[in-house]
This record gives C-alpha cells, sequence and structure tokens, in this order.
C-alpha cells in the first residue's frame, strides 16, 4: 500500500505500545542478511534497509524533533535519504535508485533505531508531555510502521523470488491458508441503506473516515474465498488466452507481459509449484489462491458468471464471512469518500494524491500486521499489480 | 469516447431518421481535402476516413449481411479494415497502423457508404421488414455513428493543431462557449436516496442502464463551468508548479511531459492563444475553459479549496443547471452500475471492457451530435487526456 | 540513404538534364493516389509528398533565392515545411509529425515543383547566369534529388506492405534479380596499396572524396550475390535461432523484433512469398535476396564460414563483377576518409554528421536512379534496417 | 570494456603471477563494506561482488574443471549465478537483475575465491600439469580479470555517485592527472606503410592480433591530452548548445539526457566539482579531462577545429607521447583486424561478438591494472558511454 496517514483518534499510547510495534519490524527482518537489506528489484519496491530507516525517521522528524527539547538528530543526512516525500523531478530518480544507495550501511541503519527508540522511550514513559495530539501523531507512526512491515516482506520476496534457487526465508512462511468447504456457500444481502466507514474512537486512517450513508442493492457475496484448484480450473480453460474474459486494459497487461499464472508460480513436469518464503511448494488445490492481480480477479469473475463485489458491499457484509489471509480486491477504484478533507501540514500533505488509477482491496493479508486490520480500512494498488498477499472473493446481484 | 454499445429501448426507425445522422457525418467531413483524411495522429485517434468507413461498417455487417436476404457485400476486405474489434496482438498494431492504410481510397469509402445507405435506405422504407430488434440495432448504429462524429472532430483536430500554421476547419468553429455570470453561484443538494441512471423508453446505452438508488449526502454544485480567465489565475498563481496540487500521477504526468497549460494554448508576446477549428483566437478570458484533463481538472479544484462533483452528484443535480458545452469532468471513476450486464453475442462483446482506469465525463460538448445527449450519459476517458472538448465545473461538501 | 552533399565537381548543366532528373521524381509518383501521398508508416521514413516538396526546396532555397533577382518565392511556409535540417528538440518531433500535416495539398505540392521548374528551367537556359559554381550546385540538388526517388521507392512500399491486400503499384516492380551461375565463383585480389575514392572530375559526394591509398591484404570476392535459395538453406539450418553466429546486438535485434526472415517475406502453406512494389510473388531460389539488416547478412556470413568485404575490398575489386542490383552490405563503419573536411555554409553543414553508428552499403540498387552510381558511391544505414534494397556478396581472406 | 578473450601466447605461469592478479582484485574490494558489494546502479554495470565471483568462476570452469582430476566445485549453482554467456532471452533477464540476487552472499563468494585459488596454487604449483595449452588459459583468466578489476572500479563508482554524499573509497583516489605542458605540441608523422596489431610472444587478446600493414597519410597527434580548462571553454562557448559541432545522434544523446557537462561534474555557487573515487574536489584546469563520451569528445574535437585519431594514428605514433591515465577515444569503429578468426570452443565463443556499434579507445587509465597495458591494446565502447576514465587526444590531418 501506498502511504496514506492520520487521523482524529483520542488516544493514548505506552511504551510497550510503542516497542511493540517497533520489534516487530526489526524480527521480520531478523532472517535477512546483510545483503538481502540492499536490493530494490522493482521501481515500486523498496529495500528492507529503506523500510527499516525510513519508519524511523518518521519519528525522528515528526515527533522528537518537534516536541523533544534537547533531541539531538541522529544523523542530519538521513533525512535526505529516507524521507519518502521529495517530488521534485530529481528525487524521483531517487526513488528508483533507494537500491543503489549503500552507505550508510545497514549497521548504521540498526543503531539509528536504537537512537530513535531510546529517545522515543524516554519521552513517551513521561506522560504529561504526551499530549492527546501527540499521542495520536506517535500511534500513527506506529501505523505507519505496520503498513511498511507488510510492504517489507512483500517487496524481499519480490527480491528472493528472482533468485532461482528460491531462498528460505522461514520454514513456516509459506501462508498456504487451507479452505475446507468447498464450493463456498453465499451471504445473502438485501437491498437498503448502509453505513459505511470508520467510527469510534479507535485508530483509523483518513480514508476510511467520514462514517457516511450508501445504498446497496440486494446481493450475494460468498463465504470463502477462490482456492488454487479453482483457479487452476481457469487456466485450463484457456482463462488466458480468452480475450472476451478480460478487461481491455488487462487482456494488454496479459499480452505484453506474457502472463499466464499468478505470480510465483511454475510448472514443471506436468506440475504446478509456488515460490513462498518457506521455499518452493507444490501448489494445493485446496488453499487460498494468492499473488493474482485486479485484471485476473476480475477475468476469474467473469468466467464465473459473477463479478467482485464494490468495497462497500464487502464492507456491509463482512461480519458474516471470515477475512484477513488475503487482500481481497473490489470493484471499487481507489476515491475520497463524500466527507474527506486533506489534513494540515506534512502528515497530512499526501493523505489523497493516490486517488487515481488504483483499485481498492478490502481485508487484510497473512503478512499484515496483527492488529492492523479493520473492517472498513481501505488498501488499494494499482490493478496489474500481483507482488501483494491478494485474492479474490466473489459477488453477484441477486 | 470508446464504444460502448447497445439498450433495449423499444423503437422505430425512419427512413429520414437515418439519413439526418448519416448525412451529418458527411457534411462533417465535407471542409476536410482528402489528405485530411488520412492521417492517425497519436496512436489513440483515428483517421477521418476510419471514421466514416466504420460507422458504415456497422450497418452493413450487423444489419444488412444479417437481415437482408440479396445483399450484396460492397467488398469483402473492408470488414477487414473497418472492424475496431480485433484484439489479438497481431491487429492491435494495425490499430496504431491505421495512419498508413491508403487503400481503399477516400472516394471508394464515400461509395461504400453510398452503397450502404441505399441498401439501408430500401431496407428500412419496408416497415415490415424491420421488427422492433432489428429497429434497436440500426439506432444503436446510430448513435455509434454520433459518437464517432465527435471522435472524428477531435481527431482531425489533433491532426490539425500539428500543423504550425493552424488550419482552418470552419470560421465559426471556435466552440468559444461565452459565460456571463461570473463567479458561478452554487445550486445546494441536499442528502437523501437518489435514483441513478436512464428510465424510460428512448435510445440509450448499456452502461447508463439500470435505474438505482445512490444516497447523496449534501453538496453544493456550481451553476457555471470554469472560464478561461479563472484557470488563467491558477496558471498565473503557480498551479502547474506546485506538486501539493496535484495528483501524484498528475504531477508525473506534468513534469515527464512539460504540461503548463490546457491543450492547443500558445503564449505570444504576453498573449494566450488557443488553436481552435476556426483557427487560432486570443484567449478570453470570459468564456469557457475547454481541453483540460482530468489532472488539470482535479488541481484546479484544488488549488480553489472545492473538489470535482461525483457522477450521482452531476446527475441528481443537472436539472438546476445548463450543461451541454463542454464534457465536465467527475470524480468517478467508469464502472458499473449494480445491475450491469455484458449483452449476448458481437453488439454487447466489448460494452464492459473499458472498465478501468477511466473517469466519467457527464454532459455533452460542443462537438456532441444533436439530440445524442442525456443527463444519464456517461462518457469516459483517461485522466490524462485533454484532446476532447472537456471542462471544469466545481463542488463542495457542505 | 540519409542526406550527405556537395562536392567540387567542375561541370555544366543543361535543361534537359534538369527536366530529366526532375521528372523522374514525378513519373515514380505518378502510379500513387492523392492518399498514398500521405503516410509516415515508420519514424525513419517520409511520405512522398515530403520527398516530392522537399526535394523542389533545394532548388528553390540553395539556387533561386540565393541567384535569381526577382524569384518570387512560391509560399512562404514551405521552407518551414519541408528543410529537413532543423535540429531543435521542437522541430524533430515534427519530423516524427510529417505523415500529420496535410497542408498543403499534394495538388498544392506539385505546383510548388512547377513553379519552381519553370523559374529553374528559365535561369538555367542562360548559361551566361549559371556559373560553374551554380551549375555545381544544381548538380548537387539533382543528385539530391535522385537520393530521395529511392528513398521514397522505399517508403511508399513500407507503407503498402502494411497493408494486407498487398497493393500493386506496378506490374513489373518486383526487382527480382535473377542469378543464372551458382555457387559464385571467387575473385582472388592480391595484397597491395590501392587507391580509394572518387577521382576526376564528375560528380560525387563528399564523402567518397579524397583519394587515399589504403592497404589490403590479400582476400577473394565473390562474383555473385547471395539468391534466396542460400538463404533459405540459412534459415533452414536453423540461423535466427542460433545465438553463435549473431552479433551480440544483432542476437538482441532478432529476439525483440522476433525476426525470423528477410523483410516483406511470408510463408503460406509451407510455400515463401514475398511482398514486392508487383504484389505477392513467390520467392524464386535462384532470384536475389533483397531486404535483409546488416546483421543477418553478419550472420549468414558467419554461417558460410566466411565474412563480408570492407568498403576498401569492394571498391578495389569492384571492376571484376557486376554490381548495382542490391546494395551491398560491407563490414565497414561510415567514417570519415582522412582528408574529410565539413564543408562551409548552409550546404555543407551536415555532411559529416552521420558518421557514427551506421554501416557502409556499396554498389546501387534496382531503385537507384539511372547514372547515379558509382563503384566510390558510399551509402550508409544502421545495421538493423531492411526496407533497402540490400542483399549479400561475401568475401574471405586468403 | 566488454570481454573478448584468448591469445596464442607461449608462456609460463608462476604461483606468485596468479596471486599477485588474485589478490589485488581483493585489494581494490577491500575498502568495500558488504552492502556496497550489492548494487548494480545501471544495466550496463555490475555489482563488485559479480566481478569477485565470475573472475573467480572462470578458473574454475576453464580450469580446474576440466584439468584437474579430482576437482570439487564450490557450489554446483555458481556456474549458474556468475557466468556471463547466457544469451537467451530469459537469461538476459537476469543480467539486469544481478543487483537483487544476494544469496550466494559476499562471504560465500569470498570463501570461493580461496576455494578456487587454493585448487589453482596446488595445481600451478606442479609445473608438470601445466602444459603451455593451460598455461594461456591460465593468463588469459588472468588478464580477464584484470579486465573486471578496471569495471569493477568504475561500476562501483557509479553507485557511489548516486549517493549525493560522494562517499569516499580511498583518499588518494581522485586520478587528477597533472598536465604541466599547455598547449600540447604536436607530434609529426609521416605518411606510409605502418604494421599495426600484435607482435611478439607476450600475451595479447585476440582482436590485437593478426599484426597487419596499414596505410597512414600524414597527420599531427597532440603531446599531452586535453585539460578541464579547455573543456571549460567548449562549455563556456556554448559547446553543449550548438547543434552543428555535434554528431547527429550525438545532439540527440544530448538533448535527450540533458547533458552539459562531463560525467560526475557539479557547479555549485559558480565553481565546479568533479566527484571522485577520493570525494568531490573542485575541478583544477591543468589536470585532464576524464568521463567524456565519444560524442563529447568528437563534438570537442570540432570545436577546436581538429579531429580525433584512428586507432591505427594512434598506435603509429604511440611511442612518441606518454598514454595510460586515460582510456583516448578514436575516430575507428570496433571492427575485425584483416586476419581475424572466431577462436574454437567456449573461450572462444563470444570474441567478435561485439564488434559493431563501439568504438575503440587506445591507452590505458589510471583504474587499469599495472601490466595489463599495450600499445596494440583495443578497448571499445559505445559512444555514449562516460563512466570509463576516458579523456581526449586531439589530431589533424596535415
Amino acid at each position: 500500500m501506498n502511504e496514506s496517514l492520520i487521523t482524529d483518534a483520542p488516544m493514548t499510547i505506552t511504551v510497550d505500545d510503542y516497542i511493540s510495534v517497533r520489534e516487530r519490524t526489526t524480527d521480520l527482518a531478523s532472517p535477512l542478511t546483510i545483503e538481502d537489506h540492499i536490493p530494490q528489484p522493482v521501481y515500486f519496491a523498496s529495500p528492507p534497509k529503506w523500510h527499516l530507516a525510513h519508519t524511523t525517521w518518521f519519528f525522528e522528524q515528526m515527533v522528537l524533533k518537534e516536541h523533544v527539547a534537547n533531541y539531538e538528530e541522529f544523523h542530519p543526512e538521513f533525512s535526505f535519504y529516507f524521507n519518502s516525500y521529495y517530488n521534485t523531478l530529481g528525487a524521483r530518480t531517487l526513488r528508483a535508485d533507494r537500491g543503489s544507495i549503500t552507505r550508510p550501511g545497514v549497521e548504521e541503519v540498526y543503531a539509528y533505531r536504537k537512537h530513535v527508540d531510546s529517545a522515543m522511550k524516554s519521552f513517551v514513559s513521561e506522560p504529561e508531555q504526551v499530549t492527546t495530539e501527540i499521542a495520536e501523531l506517535i500511534i500513527l507512526g506506529l501505523n505507519h510502521e505496520q503498513q511498511h512491515q507488510e510492504l517489507m516482506v512483500t517487496d524481499f520476496k519480490y527480491a528472493f523470488a528472482l533468485n532461482h534457487v528460491g531462498p528460505v526465508y522461514h520454514p513456516e512462511a509459506d501462508f498456504a491458508g487451507k479452505i475446507e468447504k468447498q464450493p463456498a456457500g453465499w451471504i445473502q444481502m438485501e437491498e437498503g441503506v448502509y453505513e459505511i466507514g470508520f467510527e469510534g474512537k479507535g485508530f483509523h486512517f483518513d480514508n476510511e473516515q467520514g462514517r457516511h450513508k450508501v445504498y446497496l442493492h440486494s446481493f450475494a457475496i460468498a463465504e470463502t474465498l477462490v482456492t488454487n484448484g479453482e483457479f487452476i480450473q481457469f487456466i485450463e480453460d484457456g482463462g488466458y488466452q480468452r480475450h472476451e474474459l478480460w478487461l481491455d486494459e488487462g487482456w494488454s497487461w496479459v499480452q505484453q507481459n506474457e502472463i499466464s499464472h499468478p505470480m510465483y508460480w511454475v510448472k514443471e513436469e506436468g506440475k504446478w509449484f509456488r515460490y513462498t518464503l518457506a521455499g518452493y511448494k507444490e501448489v494445493n488445490p485446496d488453499e487460498m489462491l494468492c499473488h493474482v492481480s485486479f485484471y485476473e480477479a476480475n477475468a476469474f469473475a467473469q468466467w464465473k458468471g459473477m463479478r467482485l463485489p464494490t468495497e462497500f458491499e464487502w464492507e456491509a457484509a463482512s461480519n458474516h464471512f471470515n477475512w484477513g489471509e488475503r487482500w481481497e480486491w473490489t470493484n471499487s477504484a481507489y476515491l475520497a469518500y463524500p466527507q474527506f478533507k486533506i489534513a494540515e501540514g506534512a502528515v497530512g500533505e499526501y493523505n489523497g494524491k493516490f486517488m487515481i488509477n488504483q483499485m481498492v482491496l478490502r481485508g487484510a493479508s497473512c503478512a499484515t500486521a496483527p492488529g492492523h486490520s479493520r473492517n472498513t480500512y481501505r488498501n488499494f494498488f494499482h490493478p496489474q499489480y500481483q507482488w501483494q498477499y491478494s485474492g479474490i472473493r466473489l459477488a453477484k446481484s441477486i
């Protein structure tokens, strides 16, 4: 997910909360070698080193430099390297070159994390300093870090997959997601006005804010996600060769990139295998499909004579099914809610800037940080991207 | 607009109706030289010759060859040249090469039109032959032709504008659109459920079909369109240099293409001029802005502290203002209505295939065929395109 | 060929000479429809209309406007349209857009030719006006026009070939070039110093000027050109699939463009056909191979265990074999001769600017103007281009 | 330089020779952090890790696996990773992804070097095993490694330069090259036949083999290289803005890449600085110009009213001047010598494959391995590349 930030949640923050999120990031990176921290395998990914530093930069820049009197900056150059918000042409070039920047080194980045964490722990441990506003900022920073945790995992998976030996990150990280019941049952939803968007007092991002009414016509939505087995039927029925199943730009994408299966799949001697962070595994037909683009999700639904749910349908029905293993593509474009406002200042600067050409994904995935998911959460990616842990839930009008 | 077709309108068709639409196409082309019929100035445009033939192909292929017993095809190759629906890789190449195909020649294409028109007139003049279903097909063909009339105009305008002398197509074709009242007044719209989509018995396209309920929160929408003068203020306030006003991909578009003004504008000795089909004209600040992309429309709205309306807001309020001079960008992505279904067979084959990465425009333009506009009509283009007669109407939440 | 100009040949010019060359251009264009004059099928080609006008512009600009007192320019804008020498970024865009410029129209361009020819004929018919220097300039203009005659033919052939019906330009224009004797005999050439470059008093281009000594080691060169039949053997032996036969960049070219045969060849039901300006013809194994790139020529030579001659070897041996049907790729890069000097002023401005990344072709082709060929003539194209009438003559070191 | 290999030099090889070259590679890499070993900053560069491993692979693959009975391969996958000679489309992708392959890690690559070196030392220390043929192969491997030493330095310099702090590799590695005498004196060379190419018994590459005669006309060549100061005059005289000084494709390169100075130069507050491996240094006008492309070298010569020497002129005159600090662009394309033959088998497979579209550089540079330079050595790069230590020596015909 690209970065969309901030909220108005009135909350408090404890040192334990802070540490817990911060340590999860370094825990995730702990199986990585120093070398693994460096590559940017494709322009839309970032190196693990960058994720580790950029999330830290947030606390230094937004909290410590703003609110801690004698805070000593770790290194004046870090702000240049690890701030994602340079929007001039020159700095864009920099983004594509993230994988070429080897200094500061990995060890220095971990020292940077320690330096900032130490200052943050001191700061947070004195509650009188931490106003509600500052607490909200810190909580935003932690949520921002959780987003980068997931991106970091999917980004280094992308790099690992280019290595033909299929490096093992962790022996249990295959994220198979077995589905017992097939075919999926259907949940019937009645026509009417539904309330959509975040409500309450917990943390949420600004793009899910603004609880509002949406009118939905009756529809049905699948209880379970599409399995590998179902998708293999699509492949074997010529799904990737039948242009009538695809959106026009989806078909171009298939042709130009010679797409013929979900990302990370390979066929050897008649059997499908998939690269996972636990190494190559044979594809199990009863497990959850993963790593498909919106184009593939939409073509599959077309092939089934169904469709994808809108994000509003998904949210309205979300209490009736299990979710959280795969980001679920919806047939909604990522656009503003009626009351959406761009927040003032640096934190809010970029909230709405991604609201074009991207589709909303709902739910969460096996790679999402614990406690980071909500049924009002709006994730978004371009329709051609496959490298997130994305899957398919079908819907139909009734 | 790309092509989305068909409907269920129960209607009759007369020879006069048919002739009227068909003649408007050749009337529009009558100021063109033979040479003007050939170029395809950019991959998303088509040569006038192709528009003239492709619209004719529709009647030959869908009506005459299907429903007229002894119809003699004009030329067996024409179906290959003038059918837009070849979706294999090879044939896509053909699309980019439309401007290189000089044979059949222009005269032969006009003969093709006459041949088909003659057969069509005979056919239509015997009402017992024309079932309701066939009448609907012919009406669809006429609406299809009206869409291509507008595209033909914008496509040859694109080619003419590459010619630095600024060819005059017609001395009155400057489409200025004077706006007397400035600043615009505001129409207040109340919160509630609105009915959206086509209803009734007349012709409509499938993408506007399926009258359905939408819940709108209260909003205000401008009575009039943005003027050249207002947009010049945006330019002079550094609008094209301030990245915070732009969507992220809009900003990339501005940078990479060095965009600094609406399409067809040039500045000479401190004055803005615009290329029109009546030649170069000085930009009048009281006239309607034209030829802006969605990105520009959105950045302008951001600069005003407002936003674009959604297509639903636009439709709900459309009886309260004048429209029809400019296609008005909305902040809605082009997606399916709840009951949208892809029609069976060749006519319906491609209805929904463009429902990705495009934004909806509402209204109609100075180049739209008379009688071709409805307040439920959904036009759609990619957010970077400027070559249609597109303008801006502002909105705000209240 | 790109344009390299001028010379020091002391000569006279008659009205008949002038007319003869000028009429050949319009004769070549006479089978073209108005429409055929417009397309620019690929960025390195130009529309026939442009060739017709650009060659005329030379005489107006360089001769009439400079040397005829009361010459009245045909149209002030023509210089902008039909001068190839705009080297700013904007004007480069213009080059790619040549096929979109429909005005001035074809008829006007022919009128332009008549206007200039009339003035030129008056001027040339009064010998006292035509100094030696001016005569040289006119002769240069005629040679320039002859170069464009050949380019015009190969450019409209490129466009015609995109049209799947294979338009017939002239029923005798298949340029087959039958070779009776196979395999080719070999001409043995002795080691020693050879004189290379133009000598004498006739017309020649500056790039062939500067007769100079070159030391050649002994070699043999084929008496005849490679036939279609020999090249089919190469194809059938997997020539296009064996990377070891190709230069590294040639192999990339083959892969990226999926090249598997000479340009304009198609295989249908097991038989090879080639598009010619006389329409599709079955490939005759005894005829001369045509439309191959340097990469293909070099790979073929490699496959035969031989090599291409250098341009110096070719010139030294050229009196011992027949040439003139195909431009013959040499293994020499297009670079300056020892005494090469860039001429002063507009005419000479661009003489040496193409001396990078191109390979020399020697001889002439079936499409070369009569009297335009010399054994010192240096033609040059990029190694990937196939659209000239190019063939292969083998050589080997002995 | 791309890789062109092998020779027929009858030689012996000692353990000390072997160690000396091999240790220089690791010495050069010793200031690099682990992170520095990973990036591939641009598609034509390679990561230091890859250079370290690829040079080692040569000895394992060509010597140990072929000629040592019980040699135990270090790791079966290394051949896949570190062999540059995969020429299918898939494997080309791999080349662009070299910077994303983090495993095997840097430490493992050094272990690979030790493993191979240990086996090689044992092997070489028993002279009866090392036939002349094998000795030649080892010497070829050492020369291959020396080539990669220079590429490794220029490749990591490219990556370092993307880092805006300008990392210091070694405080003395600024390679300034002071020139005392200005302007350069001229060496006059007489017309006649010269012998060109390698002669004798030492090591040489196949592309310089085949001593042969070349006829040269009289010329003068500069005693010293062009200085920074001279090149600043070119800049200040508008050299980068005057298209008449540039080859046509050079001008396109300047325009499209917005080139306005040698690579690694920046101007701050009116002063020129250059990034060096010793960090940023102010440009000293008396030092040797460096990091220019052939296009820049040629334009500069044009501006001076002179030209670049051919590689034959350079070699013929090379005993009369000092060389070795900068690779000197010549006006010769990289093509085969008269007797050039592609060697049999894997070693020779790729000797001639780069002989297209590249220009020859002569001499050697500050980054060339000691003992690796000869006046017959032919280096070659595409005319747009600046990242080698390349400079300019002027010539003129007399």
